[in-house]
Formats: structure tokens, C-alpha cells, sequence
């Protein structure tokens, strides 16, 4: 069993936010990050797969395919867009890192089953100090 | 004579375009830049410096006054704001990398100058791959 | 179950040597580490925490907290500081990456569990190409 | 039990491709890592060790005699190469990022072992967006 | 005036040799880099274009165009390619970076002309620790 | 005329002091780099080199000659030292980035221009925030 894993980026805008509270209890709860006027990040996105290696190939999986799995189901559906806004897979939730790495890896799950490999791990850094990992539990 | 510099960071949302053209006009000149929900990046900001060395304090200006005033003139102003929307220096024009660069300039020149060094360059990364730098003139 | 990480800097002196140890007994086994009149490193620290997501707040942790209680029980004892003669944790101790790690473990792992969070990993890079992990058994 | 890491980096050749296939074939399969004349890359290597610390050293293993495990087994025999043509433990096996994770494991696991601490990770970077991690089975 | 750079990787092969010195005495004078069997590397290349910022687009240069004439005029003809066999900027000359980095100015000084900008400069990183940069003279 | 860049790391300890002052007084103008257990850093230094191409071998300056003179003159003389206690040619010197980099622009000069190049710049990264670079005047 080898892992493998494939770097891909995307920049979005955003806003941590409860619609329930008001700004100035949005604020108090979470900062500068709940801005009415949104911010943004350039988001860097690690998917790491699991498998044997195929022995004609020496792949666990072709990252071109990896790469256009996740370029088909995540970076054209978030990139250069509005998370809380435009992101179907978010719709309803709190457009945290968190939140964020587990709608990424709902997307991507299946596809990479079907290439005979196992999403192993997503990672999600929003900025460099801060950092989600997600392993599917 | 010496080049003294400062990295500092922050993140803000934006959006390319022009009020006069219609969204279909923006988006065949901007792309996927103009998104009327906007989007955002982790800026990354240089500010050099350049100035005699003092004999006393071997500096040629001290980084925490130099971060200070970065901090207290941009970093304030535009992190985790909107940049077309929230940013008084940026009011009326295009918030590409280039007058942001240009803008940030501006706003640091004199109090440079006011700790008796020259203000060299303005290095601005929206990303990785895209860099403005801007030397005043 | 997510993991998130918060990143966090420090910079510090320090020296690898035993005390019962003649200065070439040291320099035999510890190298150009041993220098009785200390080197330095900028140490990056990457801090783990796992838990469930909060459905309120999309967080595992609030980064702000974690990143408080870094600053408190770490930061603020160790930068700019000399480990061997300044860091209470680690008198007695051997100043390698190894046991800075763990000493930074045993400061962190209750605060963080009184944010109904689990310490995970902490990761302390002293340079570039050495690094030390810790899981607290 | 502590984790501890270190990086070396090399530059070497290689093809991916299967002899019994045709360059037609090869394309299809491969895409231009398949290009009969060679390309290459500034591979990255990172080799963790897991044991528990020496309370005379402070050492999980002295990161100077792991650097030397590595680079007389690995970086002598690979570095400034061509995996294909020139590196034995890579003979008639497919030179991908996944297979060499594999072969650099194999040719570190018994040094590292007499030094009384065990290999536990193998992680290969072929660019900054490719990336394979073997643990071993 | 604006100075603007796009960042750009490409993964080649090469070899530094004299084809009138034989195999010793290239390796007397290019050490391991004049291997027989080739070597390789990632590229990293800054492309640096100064001009006026257009006033309705807020641009120097489109950095889309820009990256569009340097993957047209470069990436294309080097990227997973042998330099010294496949590329015809290159033929007849040392494949050092120096070259490359001259090579690869004239290339691209013509087509960023027709877009009203000036080329500056082109960065050429062969490591992360050896960097060549030529600014036209 | 094409500019070579080396770049090379040393780890040291320093403390920002005037031996005038006291304690406190270093306090209040250093801030917490006046420590007087000191405190260090992993510094990053690129040499810059410029000078014509050379017909023959392509190169400016033979990158292992000048990591050699990088090495002899100056990382020998700094890594793993107490820059104030240590290094000859900061006697006297307040252990300033500024300072160190004109130092080592001193060490550096006449091998370089030996080699028939000239040195063009000497960078020094104290930390990823806090960068000195000087050009000899």
C-alpha cells in the first residue's frame, strides 16, 4: 500500500457567520472573519489516496486523473467564487476550513473509488498558519 | 547605503471590473477575476527600505517601528476587508495587484521618510505566480 | 472527527551538551552543536488538535483560543529566549528537537482539553531538514 | 515514542514508460513523462524514524548518522542520475515516484534498524504538486 | 511605472559537456553535472514585465496573456523535454542556466513587446540554491 | 552580463547590545532580540555574482567554486557561533542583519573578483519577516 498525493490550489471569498445572530454578535463569536463585506483566502488543497501499486503502471493512481477528478468535482465549483454564496456542497453550512474539508471530500470520494483507489486524507490550508484534516470519520 | 525588508500578510476579497460594462462585458476582460460575489487571496506583502546604517543601533530603521507602521497603515485598512467596497485608498479605482501595490506606496512614503529612511519598493503577491512591485515612480 | 493545525514561530538559542561531559567529550558526540557559547535556530511549531466539529460554530477549536494557548504556555517562555537557561519545562532536560517536543506537549495537552479538544500532534521543525513529532505517548 | 525526520533533496533523470510498448503506446499511457529522450526533476526526500529518546542524547538517532544512511544508500546511488539506466534497485522496475518510495525504503530499512530505531515513513516529492508516502507494507 | 511577474515551472532534462572533450575531462570541469546518462530538474521561472498601468484594465500586461505567451514560447518546447537534444533555442550551447535563462529572454522580448509592456528580467531557478537572472544586456 | 545567485543557510546565536548601556536601557531599544542569554536564528544568505557568460563552460562563475569561497570565508567562520563572541569580523560590531550583511559582503569581495566576476548583492534572511541586502556602496 502506497499513498499518494496530489497539490492543487483555488482563492475564494467567504464569511464565518450565523445568519440567526446579528453582525455585532457575529463579531463577538468570530472575529474580523465574520465581515458583512466577506474576505478571502488562497485555499491550498492536498488529497492524499491509498492503494496498491498497479504493477504495469507503477501508479497507485494517475495523478493526471487525480488531478482532473478533483479539478472537476472541487477547483472549478470553488475557484475565483463565493463559498458561503455560490458553492452548492456548502449550501446551509458554516463556511469554515472544517466544514470545508469534509464538503471536499463527500465530492471526491466516489470518483477516486471508481479508479480502484481509497481517498485517504484531505487537507485544507486556508492560510499557512491554519490547517484541516479530514480522513473520512 | 543599505535594503532593509519587511514581510507582512493579510487577506481581503476583491473583484475586477468596471461599473460602466455590464457583467458579460467584465467577465470577457477580467475572467473569472470579475465575479460579481467576488473572491479573495492571502496577500503578501514586501516593504523594503533603504537608508544609511545608524552606528549606534546598527539599524537602518528599526523593523518594529517599520512593522508598526506597515500594521498601522495597511495591514488595518485591509485585512479581512473588501477591497473595492471597505479600503479609502482604493475608492475609485481598479483593485488590481498593480494599484494596490501603487495605493499601499502612497500610504506608506511619508512616515517612512518621518523615521529618516527612503521608502525603495513596494512588493505585492496576490499569489505564487502573480507579483506587482512598484518603486514610486 | 477533523484535525486542525495552527502554525506558530519562535526563534531561540541554544546548546547540546551534558554537563558531566568534558567541552570535547561534548564536541565528540554532539558536534559543532556543542559549542559552549551557543548557536540558534527559528523553530516552526505545528500544533494538532482533533475533535468533533461544532455545529454552532463550524470549529474544532477556535483558532484564536489555540493559537492563545500556544502563545501563553510556549511562545511567550521561549522566544528570544535561551533553553537551556530560561525554559522552566526543560531544566534538566537535553535541549534536542526531541525533547523540546515533548516539553511543549506536556505544557499544552490540558489547556487544550479544557476546549473539549484532543492535543494530537505537535511538530517542531528546527531547521528546514530536521524535524521531530510527538503523540504524547 | 518519538517521530523524527530529516530532508535531503536530489536531482536525477528518468522515463516512464514499458519496454514491450511501442512510443505510440507509451504517449497514450504516460503522456510526455513517457518522452524517449528523458526529463527529470529536483527530488525531495523526507525519511521518518520512530523510537523512543536516548536519555543520555536527547536523540530518537542522531540525525547526522541518519543523514549518512541516507545519503550513502540513497543520494550517492541516485543523485545527478538516471533512475532508469543507472540506479540497481530501480532495475526493471517502472521509475515512478511510488516505485522509488518503495526501493529508497528497502535500501534504508536495515541501517536505520541497527542504529535501534525503526523506519517509518518514506515520503518522495517529485514536484511540489506530485507527492508518495510508503510506511512499509 | 509597474513592474509585474508571472511564475512558471517546467521539468527538463540536461547535461552540462563540451562535445570536443572527452567524458573525463568533462567531468573534471562540470563534476557530476556532465553525467553521460543525464540529470534533471524542476524549473522555476519569474518572467518580470515593466510598463504603465493601463488605466481602464488596472494592468501592466494581462497576466493571462502573459502566461499564454510564455507557456506558448517556452513551457511547450521545454517542459519534460531533453534541453540539450529537443530544444532549438538551445542548440549549439551549454545547457547552464546562464544560457537558458538568455535563451529564454529572446524568446519572449518580441511577443510581450506587442502587448505595450517591456521585458525585464527572467529568473531561472535550476535549485532552490542555484538562481540565474538576466535582464537583456 | 548575467546574474548567479548561491544560496547557503547557517544557524548562529546573537544578541542585539550596547555594551554602554545597561540591561535595561538595551531593553528598551533592542526590545527582547537584547536578551542577555541571547537568542538565535537559522539565517538564509543568497550571494549574488554578475559578470560575462563564459564561451566555454557557460557559466559566470562556477557555482561550486563559489559555494566553496561562500563556505571557506563565511559559513565556516559563523555556523553554529556566537555571532558577537565568535565571528572576527563583527568584533566590535553591533550583530545587526544590516551589519552582518556588509561583513560578509567584506569577507566575500576579492575571491570573487579572482574568480573574474563581481559581486552584485549579499541577502540576508534573519527570519522569513526580517530581510538585510547590501551592494557594496
Amino acid at each position: 500500500m502506497v499513498f499518494i498525493t496530489r497539490k492543487e490550489r483555488f482563492n475564494a471569498a467567504h464569511r464565518l457567520f450565523l445568519p440567526e445572530y446579528s453582525d455585532e454578535e457575529n463579531l463577538r463569536v468570530f472575529g474580523k472573519c465574520s465581515n458583512p463585506n466577506w474576505h478571502g483566502h488562497n485555499y491550498t488543497l492536498f488529497v492524499t489516496v491509498k492503494g496498491e501499486v498497479n504493477e504495469k503502471t507503477g501508479f497507485v493512481i494517475d495523478l493526471k486523473i487525480l488531478s482532473g477528478i478533483i479539478n472537476a468535482r472541487v477547483i472549478e465549483i470553488v475557484d475565483h467564487k463565493n463559498i458561503n454564496l455560490e458553492v452548492p456542497f456548502m449550501k446551509g453550512k458554516l463556511a469554515s476550513t472544517e466544514n470545508l474539508a469534509i464538503g471536499i471530500w463527500n465530492e471526491l470520494k466516489e470518483d477516486i473509488q471508481e479508479q480502484n483507489a481509497l481517498l485517504h486524507c484531505v487537507r485544507l490550508e486556508e492560510t499557512e498558519n491554519n490547517i484541516a484534516e479530514y480522513f473520512g470519520e
